[in-house]
């Protein structure tokens, strides 16, 4: 099978793309093709494997991309949150028509001969927006706040009706917040959900800019990518017209994420958490959904952390060798 | 104020129109311009008219409607669901890309000086799809099941992003089942909820192709008319960034609509009802909604029928002179 991951170069397409070489699914792999606006690092492996610096919001790339007929396709490529709601027209042209370019894409070439890929394309509980209720249900209104959650809904509504079509088999996913993020730390308002974990771990002070009480919805970069993994594999036909799935997460409280740290790192650790609030940050957080009920996920086989101690044993297991220094 | 009809030469919005000329709204108006694919008929007013043929789809269109600066826009225009269903291309081009090019028409123009024009969209409830619970509450999910509804909902969240971001004063309406529908027959798959009550108040045989214990939701096209003047001057405040509403209207049986025909056209009219079971329109109605719990749009004061013999009385009242023959 010839797969062709979309976004290759971010942090979940590297992971999914080293979880392919690794060997995570059942179908063989023939051929792979990386692509990203930057162009993806390239890897030793066993079938043909091209990286590609592409805009699919650009003329003729979807096309480009497509006339090789890949069997599976994983959409994870988009503009962050911050950056579509800075940027309008940007936020639009990648998140909306680039997706769109690709599924138009699919939708031509399958009208020239038959062909029907599996399509995975990331989306984001961005969709929702408050007023909420404690525990979001998979039947609930998608009333974004943002134009990133907006882009992300289109497209779920798009996918949906790209597949009832026959175009292609789309299935989207809802990620949580992904906890821990490895890297630098970043400008993202959510960054720091990722910072009081990893910074202090590797002996470096960080903020905290919203209250220990704070509840939100997580899931380990490990889980995200076997959510792409099942979902690049799972039958489709009991999700119905129901193409777009939220998630399984943790709902946990910044309160049980600092005891986690305390538990993996001790009290110096914890000590390199300082509590400075930022009213600004805090009022955005408000406003994101603390947690879900993501039955079908879970009754089709996604599977997430249930507890802090996982995601953040997940972090020093994947990230950092193993143990805290 | 300058009021820019799109759709104008429609049933909803030739009754608009009227409206508007009788008097209806509070606000004094200094200009109408009525838009629709065919010219729609001008008319005599005390102010001035221009009537358009224009594809709000084709470049340029918007922007020339929008250049103009109307204060109130009712955006009405749409392929209709089954076209919609038929032509892919053409359901896209005109129901999602023709609105998005509208939207930002006003965008730029607001970009450029300040401008932020009332505007008024007609969704569906098509945006609905099944499995639905007996009553739709407003925070229920968008699952359409058709591309027609598809593009109804992104339209949504289209206006509500444009909305947030302050482009323009934006209000999306879900209307029901509109009936009594006056004219001739058409294919659609819902006209026999118009055609049991017009074709035989005026002597004319029709066919019944559903059962009798059918149950769906039902608004006149005086409500309709209701609905969008209320749309136009209410305060949008309430609405937070949940900008588009399900608006109120009639959960009835086809027993019900029967029984209305038979007190006001007697055993006579009844008996020009001829059941003749269609598989195919009984399995596309077992999927549509039945019964909505509007409050929202309630609250806001919006109104429609509560009983099928106000929807037949509006009926002969508007289009029959007051009197069944």
């Amino acid at each position: 099978m010839h797969i062709l991951v979309i976004g290759a170069a971010g942090m979940v397409g590297r992971k999914l793309t080293a979880a392919i070489l690794a060997g995570v699914l059942a179908r063989p792999v023939s051929r792979m093709t990386l692509v990203d606006i930057v162009e993806p690092v390239a890897h030793e492996a066993p079938f043909p494997m091209t990286t590609l610096s592409a805009d699919l919001s650009a003329p003729g790339v979807a096309q480009q991309l497509i006339a090789t007929r890949p069997d599976l396709i994983f959409h994870l490529a988009a503009i962050v949150s911050g950056e579509a709601e800075a940027d309008f027209d940007k936020g639009y042209a990648i998140n909306l028509d680039g997706t769109r370019h690709l599924f138009d894409a699919i939708r031509h070439e399958s009208l020239s001969a038959p062909y029907c890929p599996r399509l995975v394309f990331t989306s984001s509980i961005a969709v929702f927006g408050t007023p909420l209720p404690p525990a979001i249900q998979d039947d609930m209104a998608h009333t974004p706040l943002t134009s990133y959650g907006t882009q992300k809904a289109i497209c779920e509504l798009l996918l949906a009706d790209y597949s009832r079509r026959g175009f292609f088999d789309g299935i989207g996913i809802r990620l949580p917040t992904i906890v821990v993020r490895p890297g630098a730390p970043n400008k993202a308002a959510s960054g720091f959900f990722s910072g009081i974990i990893r910074e202090p771990l590797n002996g470096i002070e960080t903020v905290l800019p919203v209250d220990d009480s704070v509840r939100h919805w997580f899931a380990s970069p490990r889980s995200a990518v076997g959510f792409l993994v099942l979902a690049s594999s799972i039958d489709t036909t009991p999700l119905g017209q129901r193409r777009n799935l939220t998630m399984p997460g943790l709902s946990a409280t910044i309160a049980e994420e600092l005891a986690a740290l305390e538990r993996f790192g001790g009290t110096r650790a914890l000590g390199l958490v300082r509590r400075e609030h930022d009213p600004v940050i805090s009022r955005i957080v408000a406003g994101w959904p603390q947690n879900f009920d993501a039955r079908r996920a879970l009754d089709l086989g996604f599977r997430a952390e249930t507890n802090f101690d996982d995601i953040v044993r997940a972090h020093i297991e994947d990230e950092m060798g193993g143990t805290v220094r």
